[in-house]
């Protein structure tokens, strides 16, 4: 079972030089993940055609959907619908059906500079939405969204409508021993239980009340519940806080 | 002037899939800035070596020091020690008085899976820091930072006192006008100051009092201040709100 993988490239000098924390990489792992689709990659890039182009171009090699945030604005360091170009192979085209949009939109203050918001790469599809004005742009597997956070969230929604995923099963196990304890039992059920996701995170806070939680994944609920009981049975007698 | 660059990579599963929020990242970004270090890119990566030795072998090529978070841990799951060796083709080798000192610190908890926190790169250093028992990783220009907020904090400083910068002189300017009316003058003064970052970025909560925010930094101070100058002169009539 293929499932639907993501990867996502985060533009902006703000959040490399920490003017901004960045909100939208998170979101979009948060929504993703809630949607079964498997987020592979994330990269934050600074707005240069060249830094845009290699994550692009890296990002499309591993994951069948790619996310841009930030970068599609009016304004000199605005250059994503450029770079996406590049990676793709297209060029740059105004669209006539935009620069109407925009004319309404902004009447007075639809500037010359105004009209780069109607720019796209070349064959790239219009995802409209009700109640906003601005469109989605995406071109191939390429989805273009703003960095702003606000409008990033609902025009995510726009583009995940159209896209297909298979939730995982996500089981919980909270353990009063820490990691070089419970290590060899991890090992062994990893390794014979490849197709599922084991994960191992421990807790340095005294105060939280576990030292390692362990999470198994598995899109078919029945096993990851056979992987939950597999490892119950194995760990150190009473090691096992709760499950969840 | 060259100034010292600095990439991350951040492994995990685990931020990937929403369980956690990185914060890492951000904490590395505000440090490095602080410290005047330029950072160039940032991925997050799963828990898997293919994965982390394409994201160290980019960051390498774009930067003077490299940083991971992550996997570095004993378990089944921690495969970051192994991945930076085959990124710099390097062996993992088990450091004897690495060996002496879980043994110490964990006493009747030292299994054999714990002695796993003894492995390391080929030649790579071991800074030791006051007051922690365990040394921070580093091997040629990667340094291994835990992934635990907290030690990641903790190491990351035990890093910085070794690396040297320069910090930017940042000046922001604060306008009443949306991103279509300015770019025209944010795009000549731009043009005219290819060694200025100049940046601009929309707000589209009214609440928040303005409607754009450009910033302005630069290594000189003056050259910041008399580029801001060239901006508030240019820009339209009652356009600035206020100069920081």
């Amino acid at each position: 079972l293929a499932r639907t993988t993501a990867a996502a490239v985060i533009i902006g000098n703000e959040v490399l030089t920490a003017k901004v924390k960045d909100a939208n990489g998170a979101f979009l792992a948060e929504r993703l993940y809630q949607r079964g689709i498997d987020l592979k990659w994330m990269a934050v890039v600074p707005d240069e055609v060249d830094a845009i182009v290699a994550a692009l171009s890296h990002a499309r090699t591993i994951a069948s959907h790619v996310f841009t945030s930030g970068g599609i604005g009016p304004t000199h360091d605005d250059v994503t619908v450029r770079a996406v170009a590049l990676a793709l192979g297209r060029s740059v085209v105004r669209l006539p059906e935009v620069e109407a949009l925009i004319k309404e939109h902004y009447g007075a203050r639809a500037t010359p500079e105004a009209m780069r918001l109607a720019d796209a790469p070349e064959g790239a599809e219009l995802l409209t939405q009700e109640g906003i004005w601005y469109h989605t742009l995406r071109c191939a597997n390429v989805s273009l969204l703003p960095g702003v956070p606000l409008l990033f969230k609902l025009q995510l929604e726009n583009v995940l409508t159209r896209l297909s995923g298979a939730p995982v099963a996500l089981r919980c196990i909270y353990l009063s021993l820490g990691e070089p304890e419970i290590a060899r039992v991890l090992d062994a059920v990893a390794h014979q239980r490849p197709q599922v996701a084991i994960g191992s995170y421990p807790q340095f806070d005294s105060s939280v009340g576990y030292k390692v939680k362990v999470t198994v994944e598995h899109l078919e609920p029945g096993t990851a519940d056979a992987v939950v009981a597999e490892l119950v049975e194995a760990l150190p007698k009473g090691s096992v806080l709760r499950v969840e």
